[in-house]
Order: structure tokens, then C-alpha cells, then sequence
């Protein structure tokens, strides 16, 4: 998994039908203090967790563990939200 | 899932059998204003949803999604659009 | 997928007794004119559709999707050409 | 399979239900010499081994692959330690 | 696949009991000369083709093609060696 920001969301009338009702989110890979990676384009995920703009979450970047995720086998889906973050630990002594 | 612009298409007459008929698209990686990023080369992808040149997508990137958003497990594909972009809303102050 | 190039191929005796007879292509990712892009290595990939050196290709790179092309599921492979492109048509004006 | 650092963890309230009591540790992808990379993102990985923070692991990056390592085949995991290193032998005159 | 270098072994006490037993290599992503890539961070797989240090590798890099390959779906393994190379044939007017 990846440590992500919620930056948005994206709206979609022509969809697979199995998205009807899901929150499609746009989420920012971010660094170990939560803030967006300048170089890395944002993802787009399913949010099972109701995770709120400018949360720290989870991100599953896997179609299987993806689905599975939502308990939705039979739906298109290769990201999902699976936590929001309440805090990191990190030895700094550890990090570059 | 990521964002992408469709560009193009791209046509094969040798092919799996399974691949008669699919409309194959190119899509290029997009950032949030949905503009074509310079540095990730396109990707083609099938397209279920009927986009058209220019729209913006939504597009899964993994095997066993992009055969579950074509409803064909037997056939050999790894991308799909899986959605058509009406719009994105991203908070501002949340991206570099 | 991705637009590729075949550059070559590669030979082994020692392999996986389920890619016996298989061709192994070397196929390097290409741009939307079919040249190869110098910051990116080529890949290896089985090849159920016959291509020749130089033929423009699309490839398939993820495990299941590979093994669905071949009709091989016992057979370890992860990538695979799926079709042998005829014409890519880009709209010259969407693309950086 | 990936070198990794254990640098830290990380501890969510709303999870996904299968994830109640998993360890979430924070691996930063490693050189050969378990220096974690400036240039890469650390990864968020489930810990069946009870690895240690500075430890050195195996780090496993795919969702089926996450799965079976915690025999947690309905759970929302994309990457796993599946093991602590204890030395590298590497032999300095075939790498650069 | 990718074409890899064979450079080192990794060793761990700790480990995935259905790891007991295996050889797990260090095999670094290589160029079409057998060359180690010296901006890619070498990967560790596991080789059921018992490959020496040294040798030109084909490379699978998926978790269910390298489970496939090991003939055990019930180990979490995400690459495997599944070819020592014997050469490579490269147009060499055809890459840059």
C-alpha cells in the first residue's frame, strides 16, 4: 500500500454499471509528512472508508486486493482506499 | 485508476480472436486539468463506455479489472476505460 | 497495453518445460510513431501471433492477461504480444 | 520481491474489519546495502514476520501474493513481509 | 519478462515456512548486453532453474506467474527466474 491525500474527487455519468453510487476519489501519493508528491501524478480511488478532502489514507493499488476491498468481485475497480491514517511513526534517524 | 485523454486509436488485423470487433483506444496519462502529461508515453486500452477523441477517462490499469470491466475473462486485455470524465473537483490548496 | 517494437529475440535451454518451443521476443517500448524509446528497456514477451523484427506490436504485460493470450494458465509468463499494429491514427493536435 | 528498511508504522481507527489487529509497518524500498533510497516513496506492508524497526526485509509487492502470505485471502492487502534478511552476498565485481 | 543479471543471494532465518528450502537471488534488471542497469534497484526472485552468479536471466515479475512457475499457488512469491539465457539476437539498427 501507499500513503495518499484526498485532493478531490471525479464525476462520472458514463460509467460500468457496477460504479453506480461509488465515491470515485483523487488521492496524491504523499511523503511521510502526508503532503503530495510534486512528480508523481494523483490516482484515482473507490472509498469504502468515507474518508473526508485533505484525510491521510491507505491506498491499495491492486485490482484483486482492490475489489476485494469494496466486496465487489464482478466491479472494475484497481484502487481503493482501505484506511484513514491517524498517525505515523517514523524513525527519523532511519529516513533520508 | 488514473486519468487520461483519449488522443487516438490504433488498428491490428493480426490479432486474438477474442480482440474482433474491440475498439482499441490510445489513451495518454492526463494530469487534473485533464492535459496530456509530456513524460509518460500513451497506453491503449479497450473501451467499453464509447468515448470519444478528447474526452477524458477514467482508466484501469490491471489484468483481471480490465476483463471484469469487458465482462470477458477469457480474452487477453490489461487496460479499459472503465468511465467518461464529466468533471473533477479538486481542492486547490491540497496540490503542489 | 503498450505499443511496442520487436528488436529481437532470446534463446534458452534452460527454461520452464511449458515454454518449450515457445518464441521469445525482445520487444522495446515504443512511441506513438513506433520508435523505440531510448529511456526505457526492452521487454521480453511470448508471441501466439507471429510478428517479425520491426513489426510494430501491441503488448500485453500483466501475468493473467499473458497466460489468457497463449490459452496457457500452467505456463509461467508475463507478458505477451497480442496483436501486430496495422496504422496508429493520433489526433496531432491532443498530443504534447 | 524488494529489499526494504522497516522505519516506522503507521495506525488507523477506520480500516477495513479484516485489518483489526494487523501490524502496518512502513518500509522504505532499500540498496543493497539496506540504505532505504532517497528517490523512492516507502511502502505501507502487513508484518506476519514481527519485524523489527531498522530491520532489514523481503518485501513482497503484489495483491495475491500479499494475501497468501498472511493466508488472509479475503483481506485488502497489496504488499507483505515475507521475510527478515539476514546477510546479502553480493559479489561486488557484477554490479555497478 | 525482463532480462536480469545474476549478482548475489539473499539469506533469512525468519521466513515464510513454504521459503524453507529455496534459493532466493539477487538479479539485477540488465541491458540487452547483459549489463546491470545502474539506475535500477536490483530485485530478489526465487530460481527453480538453479542460475549461477553471473548468468543472463529471464525474469518474471508477477505474483501469480511466479507462483505458477514454482508450481506452488500456496507461496507467496512475486518473481522467478523461469530461463538462463543462452543469447540474445538484437537488429541492432532497430534500437537506439
Amino acid at each position: 500500500m501507499i500513503i495518499g491525500r484526498v485532493v478531490g474527487e471525479t464525476v462520472s455519468t458514463k460509467k460500468h454499471p457496477s460504479h453506480e453510487g461509488l465515491k470515485l476519489l483523487i488521492v496524491a501519493p504523499a511523503d511521510l509528512q502526508g503532503e503530495p508528491l510534486e512528480s508523481v501524478t494523483p490516482l484515482v480511488a473507490v472509498d469504502p472508508m468515507d474518508a473526508g478532502l485533505g484525510d491521510q489514507v491507505l491506498l491499495a493499488m491492486d485490482g484483486w486486493t482492490a475489489m476485494t476491498a469494496m466486496d465487489l468481485p464482478g466491479s472494475p475497480i484497481d484502487a481503493a482506499v482501505i484506511g484513514v491514517i491517524d498517525h505515523i511513526d517514523v524513525s527519523r534517524d532511519l529516513v533520508p
